[in-house]
């Protein structure tokens, strides 16, 4: 409820349009109502192409065909996370723009290719088998209405294969790096840039990785001061709040 | 070494006017200046109000007062973190502008008062005992020409007190969370905005919170996705990054 | 053994009724019969509608079949948790009022529908994927005998929906929260009643949740202080001390 | 702001009494002000015995002595946890009423004697050493109002002792069960009694003890179903509890 | 090689029935036999009754077989520890004597049932859950020659019935404990012996049991004094000590 | 109570001597009583030669003293563990036996020399850093009246020398094995002898030491079946349980 | 880029046989010809026996074999770790000299055996359990160029096993130490040599061994000073750095 | 004793001219002296240039001068680690060769300046903060009689400063690399060149560096393959194994 339909409401009681009881009723909800602006806030998000999200993990095929079906027609992208192929096959028959990336698991319903971040998102990663976690990363920014590009196998025990890519690490506004390990990658990108990075750890790894563990300490020990961590393996996080700044 | 650089110096041996000896003697140590853009984007970083930074801890008095005495004469604005009073007479006498925030320690010498963020930066913090580093975060992002405000003792279990100051979260481009102890803050700040919030956990707590581990891990597991998270208790970090993001 | 089960033998000691022999052989169980409060206690509390609680899991069906048949002539309620479909079916043929809550696993032969608990027990949950705990919690707590509400879905990271259904927290007497990721939701809670709040953390989220320790550390950590916790995934228990407490 | 005040100032508008304008400034914090039944539900907590508690840790004499003074006119208890001799004695120059305990630290004034709580509250600890954290949870509660006995130096190795004195455990309505090492006596107590059991770890050992991990992790664990854990050393938590439990 | 074998030797090469290569050759291997104390003490546990062990697990049954075959002959008794029935039914054929114990997979072959142990050796266990782990150390301890006796469910929160059977305490001159969740058995029984106590945390329990990591932590703590640790779940380790103790 | 005195009672209230109530009144303390045996036992300990224990960590010289004043009269030895020179000299003044033993901060009062344990307990320590806690392990065994040896500075990356003194482990009843760092040492040992070997992992060492953590998870890990762990830096715990098996 | 290509190019650009641009054009790239010695020296090793390594572990048996057929017709020796039989039967078809070792799933395509290491490589393993990880070890070190010699089943428990081996140990030049439970076999090794020791701890063992942790941390507080460690299980690095080692 | 020894033993033995008894005296101790060649080794290495190294951390410095005084006249260097300006000045007076190195506390007589290393040993460190560590391993290299570079200063968030220097690292024959906070220096070094990487991690840094287990699991986990970790500070043990290596 905003300040004008406050004051609306208000003008009806002085007027004797509305009882009071009434006026009290609608009050009564008010502190849902004024919070409000956390949801109209999310309600622009949506309007200005942010997707709807799904997690997949943990859900039913039939549960998330339901959502994506009431989703369909407010014309937004869509965003299913660790998903599979058998989902895919199910969601292409609703929306037949849907995409699969095997990698990752993540199928994207992109009716709204407008682009809106306002620099390129980079995305980098450490391994091949950090590239799932990439590409979750990837395909969210690119969902989310952003130019996005990749540097991947660019791990830091050959520095070189990154230093020779440095025209990427100049073009971009922010970037996402992934690596798992010993999860140095963040450090060494964010030394060359002057840009926000943000370092997702994957469980990448065996043994005293500890399931992700050493990436996430390191990323969190950086010496670089332009990099914020977020959860092992969350490339769905990276990518989202990669595209938030970079719509600033 | 930029291109244009390069391309003169082709020309001067093109010319005659550099012996080729003299130009592979330049070239030798192109990896190095070639990987400039990074020196020179920190070059240019301070002409635009980067401060040059200094971390006080397990520093001597005079090693401090050594470098803040280069420092002054380029007249960028001067940071130094984890510092104490005594350290602060010494500096003042340098530099009389210098300003002392004792309950984190830091000393600021701003010269240089041009504000360059392009919008608020706001710092919440969760109790009293996280105010260190959030003033910490604070000087920072300050010193670093934002504009900067604060929102302290705003702990979820009086969640009034956060949904009381409600414009403050809507006026702001970059959240900076310090929190302890249980570390919820973060999640329901980034709940209530759509702009990124930076996550500072700190080891304020006692038992359980293992020195800011409980704080670190929960801010890690946001259900909101516009979070990143940094160092326990380096608000140094978070005012840094909050200022390169506030920048873009 | 009472104290007057004990004055009654040793007044027929006294009178021959029994010999010195046979009454030496009763004292001998002695340490265990006195203690006995203890298990009249428990007998008392089963008349009172406490259930027999059969944990299911790494039981065989065959097993927990044939305590059921024991129990059943005793018309208590039954509680088996960590069941499955199957168990159900054949516990079904026993007890055709057994009821399955399938996200839990949880089956309830409820014979006895007495109300004793003497106020509201609101369960809160965080998300969806904490469901199965919130319900092991409110399944327990109804089969002993109150009356449940529950509020799911409820996220710190969206506290207007929270805060929407506040007339929920205002008529519990007893607050159960089931939370996994940062667990935050009890602080939230627990700020905004005056009632105890018993926290579950849950072993739902991925990375550095750690099978939900961040969760635990979190709420071991509330800085509200009508918090208490038990064991990760610990529904049951949960449920358990609210309905004792709901008794007092 | 309650339903009653909030009809009276629209009954004002709708008489012209009250202009729209100021009707809605007054409204424009309605958020807060509905959360107000926290707040209102604190104040009675207030009027009704509860004490007005003051963290003593990390805060100067003078800072804890002028709380004390901005309290003292509301004829509250107040309490001071992990406080010292020195604090003491300033403080009874302000309230002679106040009373020290060393062991803990804690500073009770004692204004309103009232028993509010309907049983008793009966405060168990394992060992000499667990005595502080026990004492803190004691004083909690009786400065809340409640009637407390305690048993201190009833480990679980000496089984016997806790048995002799069962007649205490009998006639408990809550029970705060303090001990470090192993943590076992909350899982004793619990089997002995139907009423809840509120487990506090302490940090006491060494070695694996890991300062208070190893009694936390123990208690959390307890095979008996009516108890809950606070933080490691939250003496305080666990008599603010208790306390709420015994009013209900 | 023994003082005497040695002796023996150089009288020979005295005598001239032995050349000096040869002796020296024989010596060649000398620091090997010479530590053969401990080999021949083994030979010596193994004619007195010590069974030999087949740790089962990651053994494939043929591999056990053999060994098995080759062990046969000694006439020892024969301990195959994580065996399962398919294996029990290959040893059986072999050794008609083979017992299989199905809860710990344990089979022993036990040709020698002399009873060597100088007194009884009593399994205490917690929970059902933790009979496995018990029965380990029970047959083991059978196997090894002696009177062994089983106290199980007896968990210390329901202390009677480990009281109640007070007698069996009194009679063993070893304890063996087993226990998981929080891992308190050991430190009541301690208490009410004076004997020793061997206490083997089990991985039973979830969430915060962390498979095994409470009990051993609390276990370490006891604060009984005649309590010492083995691995988590290590029942034959228990039951091989138990057993060396009870020779002494 | 024993059988005889239930008997002798009843008895008495057969022939109308003891009044049923005065009866009634003795039973009731009964569970206590026959507990007694637990009491009983530590009595018995004590005529035989038990010292009595005072932990000396945290009590104030002053209580330390008084305690030691009320048992001098009784003629047991007494042990006092981690105290220091001053409280030694204190001591020495009540007890002119008493003896210092700095390392460990071990005060002995031997009034009874009695030798009781049936062999020798030697004590192995592998670094010189580890002597505090193998002399605390030391001074324990002696004063509860046993033959001790020892065997200092044997570390496993020498192995020779532990071999060269392979007759002081031939000779011994009970090893304890003190060691830091990675704690290999009781495997070694262990490997050497057939009786019970008691590892104390000390907090020597340090970086991934992690205060003892490394020594004790590698001596629960031990390969040796004849090896049980006690606390991290518990000598006194180490020696009263080898003195409990030497009495075996 | 070597400094005679630039030397050359620079002589074309003053000659004017080369222009300018063409010239900036190719040094475009510098900075990553310039890092090239690292290249080259990837390249030289390959030369000069150093297999290409393929992780099998998670990849698909096409890819593997696709990148096998690109490697062939380099000559050089082939790697292939992690491994299983189907995946050997399909490279076998490639390359009929592939031999598979099936305790750690390695395949090795040996064309040059050339022996270029100086010296011995030893390869020690506690117990049957560690040799899947000192096979990989093995395998790599021959695969490079070695003689390896091995010395399994070699534990600390049984000490004279090693001893009596202790011509293997003289006559390493560096030695490889597989080990798991304890891990204390590398320093009583290294405590007999004098040479190089690369400690693999394995995750082989149960409960307190934490799936290798407690070796890990036994390995990394070796009391010997001539131990490296390297990841749990981790028999390729082993390998790999003990070649590099032998070279020198 | 060697095989000559034993021969010409037994020849006196053939000849009467020792006595059996007196023989099998000798030979008694003969395990100890077999593995002498252990010891003969340690006694070639002291002969070869290897200090003698006290360990000053925790001994009192009258303990560590009569060490040293002990030592000189054997003039073997001799390096004393963890020590302080006090012991040095004491030090100094009996050495007057003595140099004390204060960042790391090293001190350092070196009577014997023979270059035995083969090669150049680099040490690199990544902050200045670990210099200390970098020192002792610097010292000690240096001291064990080898040519040592360094290189400081060189973190991941700079690299151009390591690749800039690229040709220290082209020099060396075995690199030691000291980082702190995430580690990673040692990978991105470790990738550009063809030698052993001895990574030591350091205790620099704070919050969820966790006393140097960030570093620590970062190297662990290098996806470098030629690097092997010590423990976190242990700058002795990769001066000293770096030493050895460089010495084959």
């Amino acid at each position: 409820m905003t300040a004008e339909q406050i004051t609306k409401m208000l003008q009806q009681v002085r007027k004797g349009k509305l009882r009071v009881e009434a006026a009290v009723e609608r009050l009564r909800d008010l502190p849902y109502e004024d919070l409000g602006y956390a949801k109209i806030d999310h309600h622009r998000s949506l309007r200005q192409g942010f997707p709807e999200v799904i997690f997949g993990r943990g859900k039913s095929p039939e549960h998330v065909e339901g959502v994506v079906r009431r989703m369909l027609p407010r014309k937004h992208n869509i965003l299913i996370t660790r998903g599979d192929e058998a989902l895919f096959r199910r969601i292409r028959k609703l929306a037949p723009k849907a995409e699969f990336h095997p990698l990752s698991g993540t199928i994207a319903v992109r009716v709204d290719r407008t682009v809106r971040g306002k620099g390129n998102i980079l995305v980098v990663s450490a391994g091949t088998t950090d590239i799932p976690v990439a590409e979750e990363a990837l395909i969210t920014a690119e969902t989310m209405g952003n130019r996005v590009q990749s540097l991947y196998d660019a791990g830091v025990a050959g520095i070189h294969r990154l230093l020779g890519e440095s025209h990427l690490l100049r073009d971009a506004r922010v970037i996402i790096c992934a690596a798992g390990m010993e999860g140095a990658l963040p450090s060494v990108v964010a030394g060359l840039v002057g840009v926000p990075v943000i370092a997702v750890p994957t469980s990448v790894g065996y043994g005293a990785s500890f399931h992700g563990l050493a990436a996430l300490l390191g990323m969190l020990n950086s010496c670089a001061s332009n990099v914020a961590v977020v959860n092992i393996d969350n490339g769905f996080g990276a990518g989202y709040l990669a595209s938030i700044i970079n719509r600033l």
